[in-house]
């Protein structure tokens, strides 16, 4: 497994890859991998012959009052975890070398301005522009997103189909711990307490799951789903919304593809989950 | 030559051409092909393997009430253009084809804010917007840009360096009419009298010429050139300003390399001009 710190010598490697015809993966991370980082850098060893992990706290997606700072981070355990699943390139560039004065941007209207956007609005288009950059810098025929970031991957999606990049998105399932907490970099500001407490989001995802089948009412799901966050004394909402799945729009009315996702204050540790939900039609 | 008026067939003729390892060129414009445009072909023939022309008139780097609509467009003559020169591709996508309901978005802040940008606010996050997508479909090692839009040519410099496209920039410089004036799609807007009112554009970037090499004070070439655009009646200045060459942020001095650049009206018609000007330091 190589390691590269420069835009240039990745740019390289990669020109050599192609040149032999090889196909090319890319999973983007921010470090401080655990194992919903680790399912899609195995899903891109299963469909390519090169894998790429970026590993790589972006700047540009924190807002001034967010953990960019607090950020963990842990390149040997990262370097180690890649190394075992077979990846054959860690990109981990400095944010000098990523952004020397930066003016272009790559932003998304519509989609970035419901749910995780409203509390962080300049997120979404920090995310946009450093994902541009990576898959003009890695140009890779397939790139592995987490489900668990819904919202992103939708955005990630329809920027892919408005800019017209040839590279296939795919996303992947949230991973768990086995009482049910999704899999987050950020689990590690939990203390005991708030870990335990953390449960409400999960336990809200299977209530809404198991009420969505009941009926066509948005506001029903929603309200059962408040219910389950508002009896954990440690959680405050940020937000429950049901959306369609394309636009990031809120729904009434379970009547096509719909998104269920929340973001919940526990101390003062932001965590999100979700769940997709199909309408056959 | 071949004529693709779809993403996808684009897509796919440049893939086979990559395969056999041919070098790709790209000349984007927005068709009503002009001496201007025939050079840039011309150095993308010399330079490249295949020449890709891009013919699009892109609604999005247009504001509400600019010309749009009146824009003129002549395909069969700028494809025989296109066939004597050498060119193996023109892209003539429709709108429709170009943007579904789009949300994503490029755009550049700072050297955007100046210049023409100022009058058209919108502008240069369309044309950031259709030259990524274009870059994205085409994919060229080398795209060639007039020195006529010499505001564009610095903010796609700036972009590819920003987001990392991995593609050379080559700059052309401007074709004029034997009288001095900027050969323009919108030259053919003016009457007679316009026509011949329209060379104070070019008296005056000769007569900044002249005046920067005697001095370092910006207002003074200014005011020089000013003086020579307001002694033609039927023109009214939009802007005249100089501008450091790689931000597009107005200068006091000429202490460093220099864009001077302006745009007037004459009648309705909104004309551009520059010149350039190194400091050798």
């Amino acid at each position: 497994m190589q390691v590269t710190t420069t835009i240039n010598e990745t740019k390289e490697l990669i020109k050599k890859w192609k040149k032999d015809g090889k196909s090319i993966g890319l999973v983007p991370t921010m470090g401080f991998l655990h194992e919903g980082h680790a399912s899609l850098i195995q899903k891109c060893r299963e469909e390519n012959d090169i894998v790429v992990v970026s590993d790589f706290v972006n700047p540009t997606q924190f807002g001034p009052n967010e953990d960019l700072e607090a950020y963990p981070r842990d390149f040997e355990r990262d370097s180690q975890l890649c190394e075992r699943i077979g990846a054959d390139l860690i990109f981990c560039p400095s944010p000098e070398e990523m952004y020397h004065d930066p003016h272009a941007f790559v932003s998304i209207d519509l989609l970035s301005e419901t749910l995780c956007g409203k509390t962080r609005p300049i997120h979404f288009k920090g995310v946009c522009t450093v994902v541009s950059k990576l898959f003009n810098i890695v140009t890779p025929d397939r790139a592995y997103f987490g489900q668990k970031d819904a919202q992103q991957l939708a955005i990630i999606r329809k920027m892919v189909l408005d800019l017209n990049f040839d590279i296939e998105i795919i996303g992947c399932p949230i991973i768990r711990e086995e009482d049910g907490l999704a899999k987050s970099s950020r689990n590690t500001y939990l203390n005991t307490q708030e870990r335990s407490a953390a449960l409400c989001l999960s336990r809200a995802v299977r209530t809404g799951q198991q009420i969505i089948q009941t009926g066509m009412d948005a506001e029903q799901v929603l309200a059962a789903m408040r219910a389950v966050i508002e009896a954990e004394p440690l959680a405050k909402i940020d937000y429950i919304s049901m959306v369609d799945a394309l636009t990031m729009q809120p729904v009434e009315r379970v009547d096509r593809n719909v998104l269920v996702a929340m973001a919940v204050y526990i101390g003062k540790t932001r965590l999100i989950d979700n769940f997709s939900y199909e309408v056959s039609l």
